[in-house]
């Protein structure tokens, strides 16, 4: 069994967007600049911003956090898209979601300016990716592909079974897995809360990506020896042995599934990373076609 | 066996949706009015456009027919669009594909206002489709759906094996198909050229969409007892008995698989006509919105 090291692949990712953004300074131009949108005090929310933003410091990159009150209007959160949207500087813009529930997630994320929409969540982004036309492709799902990409994981012809649809995660994983392109070219079987054999169907994997948002729901019995695993799940569990007073765990019972796989990725230090290592990519590459 | 009889299916929809014009009109509103553009004497798309201007016909709509030679500047045909789009009369655009090679199907069909993109292949038309959202679904897709509707057919917690993986026929219908919706909720997998065991995967559904676009490539074997077979397929071969000297078949071995099956759809007469009575609907929800 070997490991699919996120936090190694993304550090590889981050070193090269490093040079690259190096090079462009040496080239006197400007430097990748992503603008984040922070509504209220949801601490999951707040560590994650916090960590793209150290992840922009890394790269080398411009970041701004823009912070407004729980309670603020939707409209003032739309006038400061629209000001994103027409600085020439930004790059790529990010709405933490959840929003606060007086605010529409979809209206906020459709005001984004397509060519700044780097968290690929605006339904234009999503049907060009659908099309398999060249754009942002959201940061989890973009992620992963990295990470099969990274470790030369072979994907053409295989069977991978995706658990979960949600628009974020699952809905896009199924669609690049299964694209004309590599990595990719599978067959792709998407299951979710209605799917009735999900064990049958989970044993003929070669790829398994689990992104049904339930701690250790895949359990040994559910995977074929030498499959591939993604475990795309995080849950916060209380664990008094530990300074936090939590753990994480996966979606995937990893202590028991781990020694079956070929390849697996822990929780944390897989998913996670490339998830950021993404964003960053994206962001990049929005600048890079500006300039 | 039972035939998924689309000829009668689409027939009642144009039934309903005639007597929903004809109260349109008594409260003295405009017409649902499609607008179609034929660029070049393809033998295929002339029959194709004919029958959809016809259709509009019977159901008492307004259709506007807009033919252009075969080397005609992508710049007119962008114009003719830009004229469409505002039009406050015309509630849908289509343009019959293929154009010729020296336009581009996207810039084309990228022209199209969203509001106006009855055939569903706008990619902000495929995203909000992707996302679940309200919007026009491409004809094929939509009309399959329609068809399963029509005839009842369970389909939550089903597995379907959908073959093909185009943006106007496989990858919506597996979509669609595992959407939460009814129809819909199914488990689905999606299959291509590099599927290796298409065999046993397809013994495994008990829905079927074959979209694979090679005549009789479905045989008997590949069929499980009592599985629902959608045959997306339309070949022409060669038929000196017929006066038109050619048959249509379709991807699925008829002969042999009708019998193992509960319903399946006869080519022609399936999904045909059903593709119509979509566009058809999608055209009056278009012209409801507005008014």
């Amino acid at each position: 069994m070997q490991i699919l090291d996120g936090k190694a692949a993304a550090q590889a990712i981050k070193n090269e967007l490093k040079i690259e953004v190096a090079q462009m300074s040496i080239e006197g131009k400007k430097k990748p600049h992503l603008a984040a949108i922070l509504v209220g005090k949801n601490g999951a929310s707040e560590t994650y911003v916090a960590r793209k933003v150290k992840a922009c410091e890394e790269v080398g990159f411009k970041s701004t956090l823009i912070r407004f009150e729980e309670d603020i209007y939707k409209i003032r959160v739309l006038e400061e898209i629209e000001k994103l949207n027409n600085d020439p500087d930004v790059d790529g813009i990010l709405v933490q979601l959840p929003l606060p529930k007086h605010i529409s997630n979809e209206e906020v994320i459709n005001a984004i300016d397509p060519d700044k929409d780097v968290d690929g969540f605006h339904p234009i982004t999503a049907g060009k990716m659908m099309q398999g036309a060249a754009t942002f492709v959201p940061a989890t799902p973009c992620g992963i592909m990295l990470l099969l990409d990274h470790f030369k994981i072979q994907t053409d012809g295989k069977h991978a079974v995706v658990i979960g649809r949600s628009n974020i995660v699952g809905r896009p994983m199924s669609i690049l897995l299964s694209n004309n392109s590599n990595p990719g070219n599978c067959t792709v079987t998407i299951c979710h809360s209605h799917t009735k054999n999900l064990n049958e169907i989970c044993r003929q994997a070669d790829i398994i990506v689990a992104a049904l948002g339930k701690p250790e729901t895949i359990t040994a019995e559910m995977v074929k020896e030498g499959a591939v695993v993604i475990d795309v799940g995080i849950t916060r569990i209380t664990d008094a042995s530990k300074k936090s007073g939590f753990r994480l765990i996966g979606d995937v019972h990893y202590e028991t599934v781990a020694p079956k796989c070929s390849w697996i990725t822990p929780v944390p230090g897989g998913v996670g990373p490339m998830t950021i290592a993404a964003l960053l990519k994206n962001t990049f590459l929005s600048c890079k076609m500006k300039n």
